[in-house]
């Protein structure tokens, strides 16, 4: 096995496409099912979406599953957060005892919650200074990432995530390759004050700085990231390979999978976003990559729960295709 | 028993208010429960409005019931519609052997579907030329409305409808009692061509012409509307009565709900709007009800399935405020 790194690098430069004769069949069925023709536009669209990813051509989600990679951040030491640090142990620990948003979410929709430890009490750097991680650090995120998603049995993969202090993360990595002016990637976070989003604009502008000259958006990611947002960005390519459509949370899981459009175009072709972040910067990196959310609903907490919320339309808009007949179906 | 009319009449004059109490537990738990405080600002709003109206302090959505009405119109003699009126009845057969996309999406969701047969195969009145209904015949929709919410064991009600022609009817009821110029109330429907558009207008603009003295919005209703929206209306108001927060669907449930608000400004203060329909008129329609939908995906089926597709949201909603601990309950 090569290492997370290169593994990394390999499995983006080997991207499968979607199997379109799976994505044409449900297109197709779409149009003919015992509905008016378009009645159902978007959702059609998510079946075929679904299907393309799933390759085959009974599109479903039975087994929806959500990661939710938690880890710290040194960068809380620049007091970019309404939250102490050890908030993320907290919720790691209500997370796994089922006494979470997520969790409450996840029943209604069906769908198993695992939450994953990339550095819970073990804060990366200050990204202001230093490089959050080191190459080995990030091997280890990437290869916890692409771990989480090859043990799962899933037909659907939820991301989220949780870290104090890592909307400061995902600001510098959406700041350090999306370009333009550095406040407006900057929000609120979980609701964090005047005078503590002044500080934390100015601990963003100090980490882009510092990297002005990185280029690669992995290594964008490993100097101004975090580790919950390297092992996402590694489940997202990890589940590409495994024929596991993405269903995308907020702002920190798609600035954590930026680096990987930024590689390659078509890199996020099989994930989904679930809904817009009433953090500023979501809907600006939404624009950037074309993503159209498919709830728009002011949340803000993070976990997948934007994700998750969106799970069942998903399931719907399969069974609208794989439960419905067709006009010739019904009248034949 | 009072008859129908006169009992519909008596139910909107007696409406009851919300349990201000139960509205208020839920809020307050929202501010303290174990996440940051507004990040679910909408969805911890939905949850409050269902404690209001199911007058419970723990808010629940476990038996989602869905209420199909069906019926046929005579004004698609005037060509207003894509498909000829004998689709009613079949697609009200399709509904009751579960192969529709109101079932499938029902699965997912876990909710019962029932669809009521109030009139395909025995049109209304083409109104252009005269009233819909007969005073007999809104009372025996008023009651098949009435009757259906009654026998309910639901805590959340879904309301759709099919009915070839029913765009016009629910544009015309729109038109009657919104105001302002009749185009704007009238979309494609299930997708009439050009031409149709056009023959669909005229007929708008003849039935609201033929009864501009007609002040009562009931009787507008009976005037112009169809068996399918008296129905409609009438299980909103039972539904007031029963505790039974209601999911409204696209145009034509939206139109057969206005007169109720036209009558008391607070009538629909139970009903939450599903998703915003690809009818125009709907968005309009909207806008004068104050109402925001939780959804907007561009969906213009009917049957219920807007309302249904937001039908895990609202659940979702309540676990997030009963499923999950506040700050002192998890420290505590």
């Amino acid at each position: 096995m090569t290492t997370g790194t290169e593994w990394l690098r390999d499995a983006i430069a080997t991207l499968p496409e979607r199997d379109e004769a799976s994505h044409r069949s449900v297109s197709d069925r779409a149009t003919d099912i015992l509905r008016p023709s378009g009645a159902l536009a978007r959702l059609d669209a998510v079946a075929a979406w679904v299907a393309g990813w799933q390759r085959t051509a009974a599109p479903a989600v039975r087994r929806p599953a959500a990661l939710i990679f938690a880890a710290d951040h040194g960068v809380t030491a620049a007091g970019v957060s309404k939250y102490p640090a050890d908030v993320t142990a907290a919720m790691l620990a209500a997370y796994r005892a089922g006494k979470s948003t997520i969790t409450a979410f996840a029943a209604v929709a069906g769908a198993s919650v695992e939450a994953i430890d990339v550095g819970v009490g073990r804060p990366t750097n200050d990204i202001r200074y230093e490089a959050a991680m080191s190459p080995e650090r990030f091997e280890e995120a990437v290869a916890a990432g692409r771990g989480a998603v090859e043990s799962l049995d899933a037909d659907l993969l939820v991301l989220g995530e949780m870290g104090i202090g890592n909307t400061t993360a995902a600001a510098a990595v959406a700041a350090a390759l999306g370009g333009g002016e550095v406040a407006a990637w900057v929000g609120r976070g979980t609701g964090v004050d005047d005078e503590g989003l002044l500080r934390k604009r100015e601990a963003v502008r100090e980490a882009v700085a510092r990297i002005v000259f990185v280029l690669d958006p992995l290594e964008v990611l490993r100097e101004v990231g975090g580790a919950e947002l390297v092992a996402m960005a590694a489940a997202i390519v990890a589940a590409r390979h495994r024929k596991l459509p993405v269903l995308i949370d907020g702002y920190v899981v798609t600035a954590a999978a930026l680096p990987l459009a930024s590689i390659s175009a078509a890199a996020l072709d099989h994930c989904l976003v679930g809904h817009c972040s009433a953090e500023p910067g979501h809907r600006r990196l939404l624009e950037r990559l074309g993503k159209q959310p498919l709830l728009d609903l002011d949340m803000r907490l993070g976990e997948g729960s934007g994700a998750m919320a969106a799970v069942p339309l998903v399931a719907m808009a399969c069974a609208g295709i794989t439960e419905v007949p067709t006009f010739g179906e019904w009248f034949g």
